[in-house]
Order: structure tokens, then sequence, then C-alpha cells
């Protein structure tokens, strides 16, 4: 019987958590100096949650949802994203009643989608999304775009693209359908069924579609540039104009539409430019999403986040040769020889770590010998032996293994000693 | 259309998430002293990873778990507790070969029981878990006990308990199941069902079974202890001599048998003894499972291990008045007057942040008299003042916010200054 991680779904072994750690490390960092702050909500919701606020005709509830009904006879789905949950959390908690808006939010967790399987795609995946959610004051969407390129920055990236598109408001987007329908109608044979169920429901998911992404018509199709009210030309307009005043450059492309049903007005996402990243270069995707909270009972509370994948950011590092601090390393490695040493080193050992001092000693009772090797390997940065004379003296040997110099210290003093020589 | 959190599951809101960074800082702190790598496995694993090595008969398998079909018909369950998935993982990714054993590894997320609601137990939880596979050095299960108390010592928890008991090797516990089955047998009919149907298939589980807890014959049933074998009660002999070596005071209570099949030789619990606690005063439980390896087709590896929920850590905080250090405040307040001064005062945020000040400023559009209560109310350390006459002078108010002081700083040396003043 061979168990195996489940399909699409990875261990970060211990050899990889370091940078995880780290890189979680750097994002609570900026969101404090932000001002975000963490929450955090349940793995799974209920389903029509997701239904509601991502799209009924989205790929992402379609297809690509882990659903499934719990004991007490509830569909249940396990969030495919963040904003869904955090938008609920807003208006169950009346976190819109909170004297300072917007209420600005982040959180770091798994997020689960039954895609495809292909190279770095995972079915469960991590991301780290912002949110501030009660004010519709253009800077703020500055500033959510500040701090997603902001995080990039702290871990080392340069070769960075910042897209952004309106999609305008409710009125804008009505008549673009308008004019979608009446585009791809007459032709609408020659797509696929999916888009041709959508033609109805929602034409705007047919120019995202994976499977008629090549025909003409899609290339082709109204803009929704050219259907933006004064209103939202000039919300975009002063998006841009925050942006140059935070001396933050981008692109306008209008053919960006997100995959997601929620956004509106400020679309936005970040690439990575740097060669051999391979075929899927967006590291972050984010929005404006007003009408959110009405959508689901709460009161009007416009809103605008983002959400980025942690493998994606580190695999960016990895492809511009970025790395984080290193790992510190050991600093005590406690030999002993000998039955009688045994329990005086493992006293010592517990006392070290009361200290504070990262220490290790051997529990495969094997010979000094092994015990070295075992300290050199994990670059340890001292070495304390332990034989039955020294146990007989009350001493032990302190080997630094920079320069393999070597005395002899009373076991009551060495505590202190290392300290000194370890931490300073 | 009103949407909740999923019925047993929490939100952990922004004014609570500050602890659990700081509870998994510590953890975090302390696994790096005494050198326990992170390991993160997925959420879920395949379901019969959890009957094989959790056991058919427990609750927390025949009862509790969140299984479903995912799209690819195979059966999946979210994971109801750490062990199992670690495991798997050491033996998938052949960690018993790595030149250092034991392998030494920790991890902190989400677990999931569908479990009957009541306070202070929820159906996601939050364990940390440490596990120390490939030795059967007694030492090393003091090592495990000693981390965490450690952990509950760093987080200023004092009213602990921690109560051991061995559960013996194979030998013992099959003789010691014939005697559990030759006691409960003729009184069988008086159980529950569920009991009934544990008597030939694991008869150890009656003694915790929630509904006949009450039973008389529960109480009187034979002990391990008294089935224990040579080796076995050598070994914990040993245990006890390292514990007591390493200043660690126990209790020895013969009843202890933990909720999951996997257990052997040493198993323990860590308490809270805090007055008004609550009726659930675990806080930890752990122990040895040699052969677990084995168990899903790898070598041996005999390993030991304990988890404990982050909600109780807490919870035992509160009870005992123990708090973190305080959250940091906001460094600078940025308040802007009249349109002209918006701009500027949107691109000094920027550059305060990006000299690593936590700072902030209004997104409401409101009135200078409200942005100062914010600045208050938020506890601002300094206050930066921006009007149209600042602006077309150059410059800026700064405000201490504790002494009320106020100076003009021309706007270049605005950052140097904060940073000067704030960080000092």
């Amino acid at each position: 019987m061979i168990f195996k991680v489940p399909r699409g779904t990875q261990d970060i072994l211990p050899s990889e958590t370091w940078k995880w750690q780290q890189a979680e490390k750097i994002i609570n960092e900026v969101c404090d100096i932000y001002r975000y702050k963490e929450i955090r909500t349940p793995i799974f919701e209920q389903t029509e949650l997701f239904q509601r606020l991502v799209g009924e005709t989205t790929d992402v509830v379609q297809k690509e949802m882990y659903t499934f009904t719990d004991k007490g006879d509830r569909s249940m789905t396990l969030r495919p994203e963040g904003t869904a949950a955090v938008v609920r959390s807003f208006v169950e908690n009346k976190m819109f009643g909170y004297p300072d808006q917007p209420v600005k939010l982040f959180y770091t967790g798994p997020m689960f989608r039954y895609e495809r399987q292909q190279a770095g795609r995972y079915r469960q995946f991590v991301q780290f999304g912002a949110e501030a959610i009660g004010s519709a004051d253009p800077a703020i969407d500055a500033e959510v775009i500040a701090l997603a390129l902001d995080v990039y920055k702290r871990v080392g990236l340069t070769k960075l693209k910042l897209v952004i598109n309106s999609l305008g408001d409710t009125e804008c987007r009505i008549a673009h359908r308008e004019a979608l329908i009446a585009h791809f109608n007459p032709h609408i044979g020659e797509f696929c069924s999916d888009c041709q169920s959508r033609l109805e429901k929602n034409p705007l998911r047919i120019l995202d579609c994976k499977v008629d992404k090549g025909n003409p018509l899609i290339a082709s199709a109204p803009s929704l540039a050219d259907y933006l009210n004064e209103t939202s030309a000039q919300y975009f307009a002063d998006v841009k104009g925050y942006l140059d005043d935070a001396g933050i450059s981008y692109e306008v492309d209008a053919n960006l539409v997100r995959g997601l049903d929620y956004y509106n007005h400020t679309a936005f996402e970040i690439m990575s430019t740097s060669e051999g990243f391979g075929a899927i270069t967006t590291l972050c995707g984010g929005g404006r999403y007003n009408g959110l909270a009405e959508e689901i009972g709460g009161p009007s509370a416009p809103g605008i986040g983002f959400a980025m994948s942690i493998e994606r950011l580190l695999l960016a590092m990895a492809a511009e040769g970025k790395s984080f601090e290193a790992e510190p390393v050991l600093d005590v490695y406690i030999v002993t020889l000998g039955e009688t040493a045994r329990r005086p080193g493992f006293k010592l050992l517990g006392a070290l770590r009361e200290a504070g001092i990262r220490s290790d000693m051997d529990y495969m009772d094997r010979k000094m010998k092994a015990q070295m090797k075992s300290a050199d390997r994990l670059n340890a940065r001292t070495v304390v032996l332990i034989g039955e004379d020294e146990v007989a003296e009350g001493v032990a040997l302190l080997k630094n293994m920079a320069d393999g110099a070597q005395v002899k210290v009373p076991v009551a003093e060495l505590v202190q000693k290392l300290k000194e020589t370890l931490i300073g």
C-alpha cells in the first residue's frame, strides 16, 4: 500500500519551508506598514456564496470547485479564492460600522481549484490577498496596487510589468454587453457549447474562453473602453493620476478582463517580465468590486483588492536569481562519549535551549566520529564534547568549528560562555 | 440572502489575529532552537490514509471526518489530524534516507473534525504539532515533551500539568486486549452499540467512549500498566529518567489512553490547571508511534510527536491573565486640507511607507477635524498636516501627539526627520 500526496497538490518539504516563512514575514511587514490587518476565514464556505459572488457562469464556479455535502447535509466548497469570504465576514461582522473606514484587510492561505494539471499550477495553492472595503476613493485603488508592488520589491523582484484597465460601472457594462451580444450572435455557432450558453448569460466570459481564444471574432469584439461613461472615465483618469504621483509606471490594456464576475472600474495584473519564467507570467491580479457587499445583503461598501500566488512569487524570485537571507545554522552540537556522559549531555542541551541557543545532539546511539560528522554536516558553529573524564571533572570541551580552537570550560559556566560567544 | 460562517467554524477577526501571529512566531522560534523544521502537507489526503493510520474504529474516523469525492472520483478527507500526513510525506519523500536521523518536523495549520458543537470546540481548529521520526531513543521522547512545554512557558503559562503513561509495545497490547475482552464480554449488553462492535475489533476504544464513560466497568477494567513487559517497562523508566534530568515534573496516569490507534510506549497530555479554564483542560496530547511508517509500506522508522490546539493555548493564556507584547501602533497619520493638498499627501504617504514607517491617511473625503479624530483613535504617534499654504511653501506641519508640539519641516526633509524621531 503506497500513499501519495493527492494529485495536483504538493508537500512543501523542510528544505523549502524557510522560503515560504520569509515570504510570509515580508508580507506581514509590508501589511503592517500599510496598516492592513490580517483576517482568517475558514477553509470552506457555503457553496452558494461563491456561486453568487464569483459568478455562476465563470469557469471557477462551473468547473473547478471542490464541492461536498457535509454531515449536516449542507453544500460546502473549499474556497477557490479569498475575496468572497472576506466580504461575507465584513457583512456578517458588521465591519461597515467600524469607526475607521475603509476596513483594510489581508489574508494568506490555501485556495483550491480543480484545474487541468500543468507545470506551475496546483489544485491547492497559496494566495496572499489584500482588500480595502468601504471607500470609493481612486487613491485607494493606487494604494492597493502600490502594496502589491511593494511586496515584490521587498523580495527583490525588479522585472515586473503592471497592466491596468477600467471595466466601468454597471451602466457601461450593460451597454457593452448589448454590443457583445450583437457582435457574437450571428456567428455563435462557431463557438464552443460553453460560449453558446454564455452568450445571453454573460457574454464577457466569451473573451476569456480557453477553447475559443484563437477565434478572430474575439480580437475584433467591441472594447469596453469605447463604452466608458463620463464618471467611469474620470475615475480611471484619477487612478492613473495617483499612480503617476506615486511614481508607479503602468500600461493600459483594454483587453484586460479578469476571470471573475465581481470586478468593475479598476482591474489590474502584475506580470513577471523575467526571461525563462515560463508560460504563465501573471503574478498577481485584482480590481474593484463595488456592489459585492450589497449582493449578499450588506450595505453599500465599495471595495478593491488583489490576490497573488506565493508559489509564483517564489518562481519569479528564482527566475531573477533572487533569494532570501540564509537560514540560521546550528549554534551548538553536543557530542557525548560513553553512557555516563549521555544524561549530563541531555541536561546541558535543555539548558542551552532555555537560553535561546540553537542546539542539538545525537539520538541514534552513534559513535563519537559519526556525531562529529553530523556536527560538520549541520554546519554547527560550536561543538561541546563531553566524555567520562569531563563528567568526572565537571567540565566540557568547547570546540570552535571555524578555527578548530578548543577550550575546557566548567559546565556551570558553559551556558553563559556560549551565550557570549554565539549571541554576543 | 444572509451568508454566515459555516456552523462550527469561526472567522478570526483583525482584532484577534495579532495574538495568532504572535503565538505562531513563538512556535517558530522554539522549533528553530530545538532544530525542528517546518513541513506543509495539503489540507486533504486520500481517505484511506486516515482509515489506515488513525484507525477504523476510532470516533475520529467513524464519525468526525469531512470526506468527499473529488472530480476524479477519488475519496478525499480534510485532515482530522497532522501525524498521518507527515508520516505519509516522510515515506513518500524517502526522508528515512536523510543523513541526519531522526527527522524532526513541525507543522501549524487547520484540522477538521465534525464534532458535536460545544463551547471551545470548533470543527475547523488550528494545531501546532511536532514529530521526530527515525529514533527509538527514550531521550527524544523527553525532548519532544520539553518542546511542547517550552512553547507554553514562552507564552507565559505557568499553571500546567504533564501526565504521562506507557501503552507498551505490541506484545503488551495483545495481552491487555485479551484481558479487556474477558473483562467486558460478560456485560457487553450494558454498553452502547458502538462499544459492542468495538469489543472484538478494538476493546481499548471502550475506555474512552463518550457514551459509556460513567459505567463502573470502565474504572475497574484491567490496566495496561499490569501488562507491560520488561522492554516496555525499561523504556518507560528511561523516559522518566530523562524527564527528571531535564527538571520536568510529571504525573503518571495509568488510565491515559489517547483517542487514536497509532500510539504505543509513551503517551502524554499537558493540561491547564488554571481555575476557570472550563471543562476541557487538555491543551496538548501526543505519544510514540513505532510501526506507523511500516503500516503504509515504509521502512521501520519509530516516531514520537504531539499536537496542541492554538485556540486552547490562547484560552489558557486568557485564563492566566497572560498577554503578548502590544501590537505596534500607527507612526504617522497624514491629515490633508483642501483638494490641492491631497495628491502631495498621497505622494508623501508612499515615501513614508517606502522608508518602513507605519503610515496612513484618509480615503473618505472627510474634513480635517474628522481626520484628526481618526489619528487620535488610531493612536498615531505623529500627525503630518498639509494644507494649501504648506503645499505652496513646500513644507508640512509635524505634530507630536504625545506632547502636542508642532514644527514646520520642509517636505524634502520630512522622511529623514520622521525616521530619526520614530525609529531612532
